[in-house]
């Protein structure tokens, strides 16, 4: 069959290969993949700044959003053959932290997992891949190839869940939401927002293009100039861009006991100047939260599946800019100004 | 009576001076205050710096760190004649807030809070006060004047249980604690987090004195030189001194999954270099939280009235540095190298 292979660490080693049939090991579902998303952290593997392959070998199959069709499912799995299903990323080690041994591998404590397509297990840019039921996701049927929108809103589901663990360590009715960043996940953690009934504000640089449009036809608000300028203390801030600036704005302009959830990952080596008085004095004078939130967990796949599934469809699809068949992967992979999300359609 | 008063905002302004029986509208429970302890937020008051009257009035009885004991109370109020009591500092708005109508009024979000000793509402140090039942907290008889330690433990016992309520945001099993600054907020917080079964470790800058030896004496490790030299990712940093730099250093040095908590009310204006893209990605990739957390709730004294009574005696009997009597205040507000906490005594 047909994969997207790279070598991990070595710029310009991607490819599209024939590959072995996937191994019996991986599971006892077959999936027929229909479409694999693209995002930044296939981008740094690419560029051969990430990426581990499985152990014993050179080159890893790339992809870690997909959505697929199952083919073969052994009974009582829950899945059947037809059945839209999208793979879970991330995979404890054999011998689990007591946080993996929970389902909470997105909490891992060792870093001993593996992450299909990321870390030493082959992703699901393949023609086909197998898997265990525990780490296949249903999504609703009407959703289509949209499904490859669901590992992104997995993490957003998190960051959200976050919020409201964190906000409810004290009564928290929130009401206003700032989102930073209108990427997928910036527009992703919006639709989730407008969802729970906020009102919600959203941070980017353009001024033009689908952003703007696909923030409006939410019903949500869409701002280009500081934070502070157009929202008075919000309750919760869903930091999606990793700029350490923002950060820091995010932080600054939170309202009393709200909390800030960061999910960009950002690249160190900047150093700003930072009133650490002003912000500590701050944060413990109005019982502000700010917490990290990477990865998901089943739960949450389940939490995002639940979010896509009562989405509006022409809204979703508005988030796929491009779609690229397998033979152009890397056409794909070059970035226009527009793109929102571009998916590589795997099944011809 | 005797009372310490000060005219807010007007430095040099505090005298021992008679005043008025404390008003029936303050409350049905009577109560004779036996010592009050000195904070922080008193000497900035002294300073001229903080601090507002009751409307209508340019002076303000300080106090907001009391030990007492019942002389009335109310049949069915809960409390007695004799009974040692500790009052709550704060207390909300005739027109609460939505968290201060659920008693969470550490939460609260108009800030129309009033705060005795401190905001529009005379303190305890006077002879007697006037209280009503839901603002008097029983402590154990057999603490004696040592119930003057509750409402800092309070401050503690809040801040412990954000740490925990945050950290169980997934699942949290914490073993190894950091407490900056060995203060009396820093060496209680040492004390509930040895209470809770940990490991210890606080940090402060003195060699010598009492501090290393109450630490020592908790069965906690004291250190004076940089966390990371001591600890290896620690769950639960609770930070006591406001110290900018010391924050980020927390931050920094956290465990994955693990909570920091900020307690210090620092002064801003001292900008330093952080690299926030560098704190932004270490905290998404180890799903690491920061919390300020400030004032305590009804529910807070309770949990430090229960923490303290299965207290060493002794051991609390150390926190106390000096007991000045009322007429000799003055002393009490000099700081003395070895201080911790030094108590006016009001009864004689």
């Amino acid at each position: 069959m047909r994969a997207l292979t790279v070598e991990p660490k070595k710029q310009g080693s991607a490819t599209v290969e024939e590959v072995p049939e996937p191994p019996v090991e991986d599971g006892p579902v077959l999936v027929e993949t229909l479409a694999v998303g693209v995002c930044g952290t296939d981008l740094e593997i690419l560029s051969g700044q990430y990426g581990w392959a499985p152990p014993g070998r050179d080159r890893l199959v790339l992809g870690h959003e997909s959505i697929g069709r199952v083919q073969e499912a052994p009974a009582g799995s829950g899945l059947a053959p037809g059945d839209l299903v999208v793979g879970i990323v991330r995979r404890p080690d054999p011998v689990p932290c007591p946080n993996c041994a929970v389902g909470e591998w997105d909490f891992c404590r060792n870093g001993k997992y593996t992450e299909r397509g990321i870390k030493e297990h082959d992703g699901y840019c393949s023609e086909r891949y197998r898997i265990t039921p525990e780490y296949a996701v249903k999504v609703d049927p009407s959703l289509g190839s949209l499904g490859v929108l669901l590992e992104p809103t997995s993490v957003v589901a998190k960051a959200w869940e976050q919020a409201e663990r964190i906000g409810g360590r004290a009564r928290f009715e929130p009401k206003v939401a700032v989102v930073t960043g209108a990427g997928p996940i910036g527009l992703l953690a919006a639709l989730l927002g407008v969802q729970r009934g906020l009102e919600v504000h959203v941070f980017d640089q353009v001024t033009s293009g689908p952003k703007p449009e696909l923030v409006a036809a939410l019903g949500a608000h869409y701002h280009t100039g500081p934070i502070e300028e157009a929202v008075k203390e919000p309750d919760v801030v869903v930091e999606c861009t990793g700029v350490g600036s923002l950060v820091f704005d995010a932080m600054e302009h939170l309202g009393p006991g709200g909390v800030v959830v960061l999910t960009g990952v950002s690249s160190g080596g900047r150093s700003i100047d930072v009133d650490a008085g002003l912000l500590n004095r701050a944060m413990v004078l109005e019982n502000e939260a700010v917490v990290g939130s990477v990865n998901a967990n089943r739960r949450h796949y389940e939490q995002a599946a639940e979010a896509l599934a009562k989405a509006d469809r022409s809204w979703l699809e508005g988030l796929v800019s491009r779609r690229v068949p397998l033979e152009d992967w890397q056409a794909a992979l070059e970035r226009q100004p527009d793109d929102v999300k571009v998916v590589i359609e795997v099944a011809k």
